[in-house]
Order: C-alpha cells, then structure tokens, then sequence
C-alpha cells in the first residue's frame, strides 16, 4: 500500500511543473518573428511551413507513435509504454524550449519559438525518451518526470557545448541525442538497479504485444530519413541525408536478418532484432548524414551497425546485466549507444576520406570551425576538427553516465514512489486496467484445447 | 431474425446514394482549374500540392486513422469502429462536397473541386465521426449512413451562416465541426436512448482494444497542428496555429495525466483519459490557433481544456447517462462539445486582449468583418465581432441539438434496421467474425493457470 | 528437422547478395548531382525535397506499413508478415536500384542516385510485395528472396520497355506494378502450388490480427492518392492524380460495403473486403490518374473496381483455388490484378473519350509519343497509343505469368530450404514466439465461462 503522499505524487509533481513552466513561457517566451503577423516576410521565413513543417511532422510522428509503440512490446507494461512515453515527451518539450532557449537567449533570459523550436523540442524529448527505453518497467510515473527533468539540463548543456563550442557536425544528433540518452539510461539502470529487477516474470512479450511494437519499428524506420534530414543546412545536404540513411537503414535491415538467424540456436528470427536492430542504420549515419557523398559508403556503415546491434543484444546485454548489474530493459545499447559511438568515430573517419574541395561553398555549413575566411584561413582543420569530434564523443559519454548514475541513486530514495518488487514492468499500480489485463498477459502455455463449461449469459468469475 | 427488408437495407441505400451521387457529380461537379491542364498558372496555384497538400494528409489520417481507431477501444466493436467510420467517411466526403458545392455556387448549381474541396471534405466528415462517437455501438449501419444524411447538410449550412453571414474566425473548425458534431450527436443519443444502451455488458474495453486506440488517439494529437493550420490565410499564420496548438496539445496532455490521478480513487491512470482528454487542448485553441499570439496563452488554454475534459469523463458523462438519459459511448462532450465551447469564449476573449495593431496587414484575414475600407472605416468593430461569435455559438448550439434530437427520434422508426438490445456494442450482427471473437472479447477473469488437456490435432469445440 | 544447409540458407543468401550489392554500388553508384553539394543549383533541383519529399514519404508507409500490417491478418504469421515485408522491400529496393540504374544507364554501367532512384525503388519493392501477398504462408525466408531475386529484373525490363519504347502513360503504375505483381504471383503459386496449401488450418484470422491489418489498409487507402501523383509530370496533373484517386476510393469503398453485404448468406460484411476491395480504386485509376478530368468518371470506375473487386474475392478467389489450382493467400487478383486490367483497359477508353485539345501543352508529357513536333505531326496518334496500351497489358500479363510460373517451378526444388505441410501460414519454424503464441492464434470456440483452477504464483504448464 502506497502512503498518501507517494499516491499524490505525481499530481504534486506535474502540478508544480505546469505552473512553473507557464510562468515561464509567460515572462520570457514570445514567437519568433516568422510566426507572427507583419507587413513583410522574407522568403525564407515565408517558406518555413513548406520547406521544414513536413519533416518536423515525421519526427513528430517518430516521438509519438514510434518511440511509444515501439516500447509496448512488454506484455504487461502496453499502457504505460505508449502513455508515459507520451508524458515524458510533452513534459521534455516544455521544459526544453526553456531551457534550450535560455541557454542560448541574448538578451537576458528570453527566448523565442519557430519551428526550429518545435522540432528541437522534439530532439530533446528523444534523449529521455531512449534513457525511458533504458529504465522501462522500472520506475514509477513521478520517477520518470524527475529522471526527464535532471536530464533534460544535462543533455541540453552538453549538446550546446558541442555544438557551439566545438562546433562539431552531428546533423542527426546520433552523438548528442543517442548515445547521451542510451548512456544516460544505462548509468541510471546501474545507479538504481536491483537485483529483482533482472529474470522478472513480467519481463518478455506476448504475440501481439510483439506486433504492436512493430508499429512503432516500422514508423521509426519509414520516418529517420527526416530526423537526419531536419536541420541540415541547404536542399542538397537534405537530399544526401534523406538518402544515405535510406540506404544505411536497407543494408543495416538486410544484415539484422542475416545476424539474427545466424546467431539464433534454431535458427530463427527473433522479434527484438526485426524491431530494434534494423533501426541502428539510422542511428549510425546520422553524424554523417550530410557529409557522406558516396553510397556505398552509406551502406557500409548500415552493415556494421546492424551486425554490432543483434550482437549486442545477443551477447552484451545479458553481460552487462549478469555480470555488471546494468538491465537495460530495452537494449537501448544496441540501438542507439553502440552505434551512436559507430556514428561518432564515422564522422571522424569521414573528415580524412573526403577532402575539404568535394564540398564547394558549403564545407562551412557542414563544419562552421573549418569555414575559410577572406584570407582563406580556418579556425580548424581537419586534425582539429576530428579531435572536437572525439571530444565530443568523450564529452557526451562522460557526461551521460556521471549524470546518469546520479540520478539513478536520486530515484532510489525512499521520499519517491517506487514501484514494487512484483509489479516492475506491470501496469496494474498505476493504470485502471480492463478485466482480461490478466489473463492476457499471463497466457504462457501450449494449448491443444480449451475446456469450456456450457453457461449463459456470460459469467465472469474470479479466483 | 431481421426481415429480409432490414437485412438488405444498407445496400439499398448506399446504392440508391451512390447513383445520386454519380449523377449529380456527372451533372454539376468538375474539377477547379488548378487541377486542369493548362498553358499558364499563377504561381499560387501551382503551388498548392506543396502547400497545402502535405497538410491535407495530415488531416485525412486524422480522419481515418486518428477517428477510426480511437473508436475500436471498444472490446466487442473493433471492426464496426474501424470500418464504419470509414464508410461514414467517404459517404460525407462525396455528399459534403455536393452540399458545399452547391451552397457557395454562383452559376446555377455547378460546383468545382480542387484540393480544398478535398481538405473541407474531410471537415465536414469530421462532423459525422464526432457524432458517431455518441452513437457508437447502438446503430446499424443503415441508421449510421441516414444519420449522416441528414447531419451532413444542417451542419454545412450552419457553417455557410457562421463563415459568410456572421463572418466568424474559426481557423481550427472547433465551433462549426467540434462542438457541432458533438451536440448533435448528444442529442441524438438523447432522442435515441433507451435504457438498455446503459449499463451494458458489451460496454467497455479489453487490454488491447485500449492500445488499438493509442494509435487512433496519438495520430489525432500528432496531425492536429496540421488540423488547426490548414485553411489559415498565410505563412505566419499556419506557422501561429501550429505551434499554439503544439503548445495548447503539450499542456493539456501534462494536466490530463495530473488530473486523471487525482480524481481516481486508486491513484491510477485512466485510459479514457489518456486517449481523449490529451487531444482536447488542441480542440480548445482551434478558433484562435491564428490569433493566438502569446504562447503561454495557448497552454492556459491547453490546461483548462485537460481538466474540464478529464472531469467531464469523470463525473459529467455518469451524469448526463443516468439522470438526463444521455448516452455518450465515446464521452464527444468531454473531447468535442465542451472544448469546442471553451475554444468559441476564448475566441471572444482574445478579441479584446489582443489589439488590433498586433496584426499589422492581416486583420482582415483573420476576421473579413472588421477589416477596414479605403476610409478607415470597418463593418465590425471588436464588439460586433464577439456578438458575432458568440451568436455563431448560440446558433450552432441550437441547431445541433434540435437536428440532433429529431434525427434521433427518426432514427428509432422500426422501418430502420435496429440493433438487437444484447447486440448494442457488439460486431457480431453486422460483421462475419474470426472464431475466437466470442472469446477474446469476453475474457473478464483473474486467471493464474489454464487448464489444458492433450489433445492433437486442434479440436475446435462448440458448446 | 532442416539439414544445416537448409537451416543456414538464408544466411548465406543474404550475405551473398549484401556483398554483391555494396560490390556493384561501390563500383558504378553515385549521387545525383541535385545531391551532392555544388555552387549552383537550378531551381527544381533545390525543390525536390518540397515537391517530391512528402509524396515520397507518403508512398514509403505504404510500403512498410501498408503492405506490412494489410498481410498480418493471418492468425499465426503476423511476424512473418510485418518482417518478411521488410525484408523484401530493403532487398528489392537494393536490387532495383541496380537493375533500374544499369537499364538506363548511359555511360557504361553507372548509374546515378536522388529523391526519384528512392520513389521509384519503392516502386519496385511494391511489385514484389503484392507477387508476395499471393505466396503469402507457403515460402521460407529464402524462398522468398529468391523470388524477388528473379521477379525484380524481369518486372523492371518489363517495365522500361513499356514506358520507353511502347511510351504508355501507366503514371501510378497499376500496369507494370499492380498488374504485373499479380499475376506473377498467381503464376508463382500455380508453379508451387499443393494440395496442402489448401484449406489449411493456420489460415484464416483472429479478431485482433484483422484490425492489425485494417491499419495496414487505412494507410494505403489514405497515401493512395501519393502513389499515383508522385511521379505526375505538373503540379496540376499531380492534384488531378489525387483527386481522382481520392474520388475513385471514395466511390469504390460505399461500393464495396454495399456489395460485401449483398452478396453474404447473412447479409454481413466481410473485413476482407473492407480491408482489400476499398483500395482497389486506387489501383483501377491509376494509370489515367493524370488524364482523367471528369470527377465522375473517376467514381464510376471506383464503383466498377469495387463490385469486381469484391466478386473476385467471393467467387474468383475460391474458383481459381480450387478449380485451377492457384492459391492466392490474400487475394492479390482482386486487389491488384483485375483492377489492374481495369485500369489498363480504361486508359484505352478514356483516349478516345478525352480530345487532345482539352490538354493544351501538356498531351507530350502524358504521352510523349503523341506529342506534335514543329511541324505538328506527331510519332503515334489515338489508336497507335492506345494499340500501345494494349500491347503493355499483353506484354506485362505474358511475362508476368511465364516467368512466375517458372519462379514457381524452382522454388520446388529440394535445395531451397521448403517450409513444412503443418507449417504453411505460422512463424513457428522461422521466428521466435512468445509463449502465448499457440494459444493466441489456435482459439476457435464461443466461450461462456473460463474455468479456473486457483493458482499462485503463475504456473505455466505445458502439455
């Protein structure tokens, strides 16, 4: 039985938030000039709609419904996967407008909203919502909200470094996104870990629960041409990201098969590879996306990144839970950790491969340090550059998992509500749930024939 | 038994419409010249398919997706919601382009269609599913289609006087479609009622019926920026409407889950909730999604909207069934009605806190009324325009009601197919079913082992 | 129990294939240079991720989520289905972007990659996918890569000699896509066709896995539209394919509740018309999408593709099983084959019904044969292209047909690993399964009462 004050917790939490927030958007946030009336546009800010709207819904589309359904695989844990992945989400677009626009105000603490916002708002709510893919199962709603709102700051200040500071490339954020929230998630997995938590009977899926996910695979997948595409600076970088992730999402799919049948004792598919490793790809080439001007190279990567993902899942994730206490219920490792890191260490690879003249008049948008100036001077050059890039890498790891475990041991405290022994990855504590939520969730068995006793109307008995 | 007659009356009907239908489009109907070949354009039109059309889809998935699951949490009702909705559709589609077309002809009855038919199509279905909503499970399929006959031309030519006589601003349609559909369909469910259609065991959802609305529920919350931004005049207007709806959608879903708990008895999340009351802040902000100019402004109006939703589910819809008789099966009140009314004061309110002068060149887009001639002058002044809106709330709640209750009394008639009262809810009667659906919908039992005996091969008993 | 060799095919063909693929686009694939970064760009190229993008993206969730989910309705194959259909679509996409490259290469082999390459790689991946459907259930994985492996080049020749040398206008390829997948597919299921593939017990549905497929369908219904505009030659030809395909739908969906309902014993629907025959107005328009400009002949051929549509299912489908011998697990004849002939055969008509007057300055890029040169002649006239039109119809079913039967033929021979008797229809063999995997899928009987034995904790036995 949860005391008053822990079954209250969230609605304090979420009340408190709320009217922070609006206090905040009231005294420091306006729209950007672009969404407001006036008497002139110019062409770029007029073409917003047209040019950036449709690939701000797909990663919309990929937060909501991709993120959200691909977690529903759990076969108690449905309603919470797709409900709390909502909730984080629009909690980490609140409070990263805020702090996103902060951190880069001006003129004191204001900040101003496009877009550009709305879809960096989205960026910020990926990061959590692959730390969630992490923790899955095992956190109460509130200690999900405190887990969003501690990393939030962290990822938002690390990713303004980074991109600021050393002005690295990582259009699909594959660096800044990815591999912070998977190491983030499995830094906080390890501070708040315990051993009830790993071989849980609520752990594992049922038949359809591994097809809903699937819902969420497929959309991720369909849609992460535009989560590389989105912020690229001009119609042809665009283009080269749509379609080297593209490619890298084939190849990577083609070799999740391949891996995953030759690693499986039967010789099978499994269900976690078709829905996870296929989407590594994405992840992989996403520093790069931009950058990369032939194909094949495009497809390389797709390849290394899904052999290293089954891998992982086949044989990392049990290490690193067996033998170092990390679960990661999700194996947000495999997805968007290792080849985040693969991504990384491309990036710095493909700054030697392509020389500097293959990108006229745009190197400078790709990599703003290496821009030529009047004299034909640079700030970096490439060993400069590829050096930011592995501070990069560097940073976000060191970041992710001293955050991470921090808060890991923070949401062990007993002032928050935490979820029981037997009830990790159920929704029973925290979600009315329907008659059948039971059974349904618990058929684990080789059934020939149902017995059934002649009765009407309908009787429903319980035990 | 049905007779013969009521057994073949639906495709009686859809064959007497679809002929009608051909008819009038072979008689009066042809395509805008923007959609025929032609040696010139003007810029504008060949631009529509990358201005408008990626926003149209967004809005057709609403339509089909978004509506149509969102119904099929219903755990014995699945194909009906989803099918259904679509046939209710594409019957609107075509005779709310008729309706329209006709109403806004200048030469005789002769009517155009471009994209924008297409978009203000899918409204106009809009209207009907809201309405359906209400009825949902308690009509056959024959009583759906003459419900919205009849609703179809009340409600566009409830809009034709709110749009071209009273010269409302209702960008996001939360007046004409939202609350119009709602209220006609409350009052149908009122004319309509019988007791039987309460309390019913067929009523409420299985465990995974409720994710199957999660994916109708989340593509409504994502696509609704699109929804709200269709048909606004301009960039920065589109731009406006997205980001206040975004922002409105983002507030709601944090007050809904903050709600939902607090007024549950066991602290728990209701799926309910969490399917419908998140999607009402961006019901809230539709009449002023392009006036809105403040952000936080449109997550005060996100937070109301949530908690009036979620306490409309709570303890309004319980009451309007049991002591006023009104039988709402999906609670359109609390997603539709009420949102729609909060969004049609808002839209008084925001009149006199926004200045004119805010919206430099552009007044007159936003409200035709008020826009001023060579000398200065206007037809409304803020206080004409606010009765204006107000009356178009009055009218349309009105008109809603009042076709709404007599379409519900027609559709009693024993001449239309009815639904067997222990079929209310239920697809059995008007779908064939796979074997298990008796089973898998009636599972209402806390099961620890199933009993099995051998038996090979599958034995398929009937009792 | 499969022999190593058997067990380890897959693998082996999937590597094979993956290295050969990197092999060739290493050598000859390159970027478009719309893609690769550049001083100067010519106006259209800057725009194609405005004008093609969204299209593009509309027509890759047909691809995987529509294909996808529409064939999970099967009871025991819904992993097979969603992840097979990937499979195929990567390996496709890959394959055709070769094939395509290398058949209109100009410089050797080379060939080049953009937004178009992607869209029409789609393209190609539907072909074999819809070849799929009719196979559905009786392939291994390998099999079925095998399949595409030979249908791929054979359908692209096809094509490239239908829209270069014959120079149809097929612009939403209901010709060389739909038509040709079909009846290779029945021709394949001819070749391969047994006895036990008849009649079996795993085929058939279950309640939830035929609303899992309602979402493949929706999308498809909703992105159809997309499909056949996508590769449309103006803006205003483009709106005309939507339209069209948008009304076309419309009219076919009333006209396929309508006949679903007349032609039941009990007067009900059938979810496998609702989920199929509603699109087969998007195939029956698709090749004259851009020349129709009749609203209503767009219906009337919608009406015509349903009524067919739905007769082929309940009468066609069962004759061909088993009277010819060909069974076609999802009914492809009727959703794409004979609406394909449709559409084919009304590209013939509406020739002779449209005047070339009535497309000023266009008629050249509908029918680039028939444009008139400076001297006002023209290559082909009226009957010539329609002779054309006719002579692809022939060209595709011939080939179509002879080279499916033959793919059908050697996916018999013992060497490719054969899925067994009791295992056509189920993942079992090729997919790790939850453990409610049996009894999900094998329930088929009206239940009033669920005994149960009190238990606790969960037992899970296993007879």
């Amino acid at each position: 039985m949860r005391s008053p004050l822990h079954q209250n917790q969230l609605t304090l939490i979420l009340g408190l938030f709320q009217v922070v927030f609006l206090v905040i958007f009231a005294l420091y946030g306006s729209y950007d000039a672009s969404a407001l009336p006036s008497e002139t546009k110019n062409v770029e800010e007029a073409a917003r709609m047209t040019n950036l709207y449709p690939l701000f819904q797909d990663t919309h589309v990929m937060i909501f419904i991709g993120f959200g359904f691909l977690m529903t695989f759990l076969k108690r844990y449905g309603f919470s996967a797709v409900s709390i992945n909502m909730l984080l989400a629009v909690f980490t677009i609140q409070w990263g407008i805020i702090v996103r626009g902060m951190a880069s105000a001006h003129h004191g603490f204001k900040f101003t909203i496009s877009l550009e916002q709305l879809l960096t708002a989205d960026f910020a709510a990926a990061v959590i919502l692959i730390s969630m893919g992490a923790m899955l199962g095992k956190l109460s709603p509130s200690q999900y909200v405190i887990m969003a709102f501690f990393e939030t700051p962290v990822a938002l200040i690390v990713e303004h470094i980074c991109v600021h500071n050393l002005q690295i490339n990582d259009v699909g954020g594959s660096i800044i996104v990815h591999a912070f929230g998977a190491y983030f998630g499995l830094a906080c997995a390890k501070g708040f870990g315990k051993k009830e938590q790993r071989g849980h009977t609520n752990e594992g899926s049922t038949y359809h629960t591994d097809i809903f996910a699937m819902i969420g695979a497929i959309f991720l997948w369909i849609y992460w041409p535009s989560f590389n595409a989105a912020v690229a600076a001009t119609d042809d970088a665009r283009q080269r990201a749509v379609a080297n992730t593209f490619l890298s999402l084939c190849a990577c799919t083609m070799t999740t098969f391949l891996v995953s049948q030759a690693v499986d004792k039967h010789k099978r598919f499994d269900m976690v590879h078709i829905a996870n490793s296929t989407l590594a790809g994405g992840v992989a080439i996403g520093t790069t996306a931009n950058v990369v001007l032939e194909p094949y190279h495009a497809m390389i990567i797709g390849v290394i990144a899904g052999a290293v993902s089954v891998i992982g899942y086949k044989y990392i994730t049990p290490f690193l839970s067996e033998k170092l206490g990390i679960h990661d219920t999700c194996g947000v490792n495999n997805l968007h950790g290792m080849p985040g890191l693969i991504a990384g260490f491309a990036s710095i690879a493909f700054l030697f491969i392509y020389d500097e003249t293959r990108y006229p008049a745009q190197y400078d948008k790709i990599y703003p340090g290496m821009a030529r100036g009047e004299d034909r001077t640079r700030m970096f050059d490439e060993k400069t550059q590829a050096l930011n890039q592995l501070m990069a890498i560097g940073l976000v790891f060191l970041a992710s998992t001293v955050s991470g475990y921090l808060t890991g041991l923070l949401l062990k405290l007993k002032i928050w509500d935490q979820v029981r022994d037997d009830e990790y990855y159920a929704d029973g504590d925290y979600f009315e749930t329907p008659g059948d939520y039971d059974f349904t969730s618990r058929i684990v068995t080789s059934v020939k024939q149902i017995e059934v006793a002649e009765y009407n109307p309908l009787s429903q008995k319980e035990v």
